[in-house]
């Protein structure tokens, strides 16, 4: 009997990867897709993978949709109402989270409660809402399969542990295009510099993320409930050509680490068949090629955007929502040109400081926060102070 | 109620790192000790750790330690029925065999018929009698768990593997001290400059078969039956600093790796308390520190010793045993000073040669086919040709 998927976010970078996958092996079934407002290639994705339901966030663009596969048996939906249909509604007996974005939190929740397992690529699901998810997880028995490299890598390590605590969770980092540079020379990056990424092909917004160790400290926060650990115990560790993928130490200091060629597809199918391996056509480690690993320790004072994730994942509540918003929307105006490179991280900095803590938030909590952030960084910038 | 020990080969540097262990934590008892003639350090061990059983290989010795340790409640036993009844007689549950030399493949077998689990730090049982051994280890249903650093490396790498099986197992090596250097410059090397290792404190014997690379060829063949694979799915990697212990390729190309400090009391803890890690006091790896890992191919022409073993490991056999019995008797001539250094490889070469060839062979085959090696190279030595 076919695997049963739900693809959410399947235009994206994880989704056509996690399609890929789907047409390299034989008994994987799509049983809902879902994108923003990418017509075409929903279409595309439709008249290939025959699922059941089809969503697009905007409305108008899902009743295009909707005329174009006519000819086809598909339901078409939009909205946060039908991204929840998609997610939690079908057969699928595993959902992908790829969204970007706060929107994934209440289908990822929904698609739990429905007693999915969730392949996690949504980022801001366990960033904002691990109080609320992993207690979810628990009482509905299901898993929380992560699909970024680091996380898999992690969850990789752990697979051995046999029943031994994690003693300390060391989260490569690759530093981004601009490790090594002093705030000076950052003032004068510009949208262009800040896309480039050495090792890995990624979306814009997640892109800006690595440059500035934003997405490290996200990554940290969702470690922290990935993995049920306290932030002393997670420790970046700068590996620039992110040959390992992260490493766990255990009590009596033996370290596990996870290697591979920087292919998502390896986390995510690892995230579809598990606990199996399915063999996975690419390239292989060569050692003697790569010749050296180095490592070094992050510097957080130069990328501060590090050092404000731990601090907003101490705070706890909302505080991790606030530093999640405040970035989206900074690297959203950044990307737009208005606000230089380094107001990224201090207008993080600001929405920590100035945005309302609610301790244990729900939901809806969660979401006002959010945008309690986002418009903290848009008066500033309004107002030009960055 | 305590864990029960034998540790054949007390007090060499496995066997007395194991009592270290033994004496950190509160839950293990000796119940056997077994040594060849240090009887002033047997005596000390028999005293802190009052073993019911202790065993001398030399009758002599035996005999003024039992002399010595009239005042105790302490079997004394020696030779091969002694190290025998050490190994299988007594009440233990687990027992460490760290005698160096094919004197280790009996006891360990007899061990197992009595049911007990080997800790196995002596690389002669399987190189020479691992086709005996396995399938001896599943009838009997007890384990063998590797000591050495690589091995438990490799089996800490696949107790994560879920019912995959290894791809590959990449196997470090350090390359030993004369890494990079040609046949010229090894001509001349001495007994002092061959004891010098870099990275691992170990006894005589393995610190030169570590500069020859012959140890490496060891553990390639004892990996070959310790995670039945095939030797072209076993892969040697130089890694100078030894950081990395070892590491598995699965399917989808994922690498797990374990890596550690040179500390050889985790994997011999890990052994004893297997599945469970303990906290065992040490240096943890330190990345930043560590600042860098090279890798490298190994030089198997001029450290011809690695490809004689992948040579003899398929022709199977007694040809492993002939590899390692040469090795042996050479490698004791050189430490004599009898011989240069790069005779140790050719001896073993001209062994595999000239050597006959049993298959399948019983042990009493393998003990004829180990004197027959080592006639071989006494002959040769006493006939000048190396």
């Amino acid at each position: 009997m076919k695997r049963k998927i739900a693809v959410l976010g399947s235009t994206g970078s994880i989704g056509t990867q996690t399609l890929e996958i789907v047409r390299n092996n034989g008994d994987l079934e799509v049983t809902a897709l879902a994108a923003g407002r990418n017509v075409d290639a929903l279409e595309r994705q439709i008249r290939e993978f025959h699922p059941e339901t089809a969503c697009l966030w905007e409305e108008e663009a899902a009743r295009d949709l909707k005329e174009r596969v006519r000819d086809l048996d598909v339901r078409v939906v939009w909205g946060m109402e039908g991204l929840m249909e998609a997610a939690a509604g079908g057969p699928a007996q595993i959902v992908v989270t790829a969204v970007v974005g706060m929107i994934g939190i209440r289908p990822t929740m929904a698609a739990m409660e429905a007693g999915k397992d969730i392949a996690l690529a949504n980022k801001e699901t366990l960033v904002t809402a691990g109080h609320l998810i992993m207690p979810l997880a628990a009482e509905k028995g299901v898993r929380i399969l992560p699909v970024d490299s680091e996380h898999s890598a992690i969850f990789q390590c752990l697979q051995g542990a046999g029943g031994n605590p994690a003693h300390k969770i060391l989260l490569t980092a690759s530093g981004g295009p601009f490790r090594g540079w002093d705030r000076e020379r950052l003032s004068h990056v510009t949208v262009e510099d800040a896309l480039r990424h050495p090792n890995w092909s990624m979306g814009k917004k997640i892109t800006i993320d690595s440059s500035t160790m934003v997405n490290k400290g996200l990554e940290v926060m969702e470690a922290r409930w990935l993995f049920g650990v306290e932030f002393d115990q997670i420790q970046v560790v700068v590996q620039p050509t992110s040959v390992i993928h992260s490493m766990v130490e255990f009590a009596d200091g033996a370290v596990i680490a996870q290697l591979g060629t920087p292919d998502m597809k390896l986390p995510i199918q690892y995230a579809l068949y598990y606990p199996e391996r399915r063999y996975l056509p690419g390239e292989r480690l060569d050692f003697a090629k790569i010749g050296e690993i180095h490592f070094e320790e992050p510097d957080c004072r130069t990328f501060n955007g590090l050092a404000l994730a731990y601090e907003a994942g101490r705070k706890g509540g909302t505080m991790p929502t606030v530093f999640n918003a405040a970035n989206e929307q900074a690297v959203a105006l950044f990307l737009d040109r208005k606000i230089p490179y380094l107001a990224i991280a201090d207008l993080i900095q600001g929405a920590l400081e100035n945005c309302s803590m609610v301790e244990a938030p729900g939901v809806e909590e969660i979401l006002q926060a959010e945008r309690q952030a986002r418009a903290y960084v848009e008066q500033q910038m309004e107002a030009g102070r960055f």
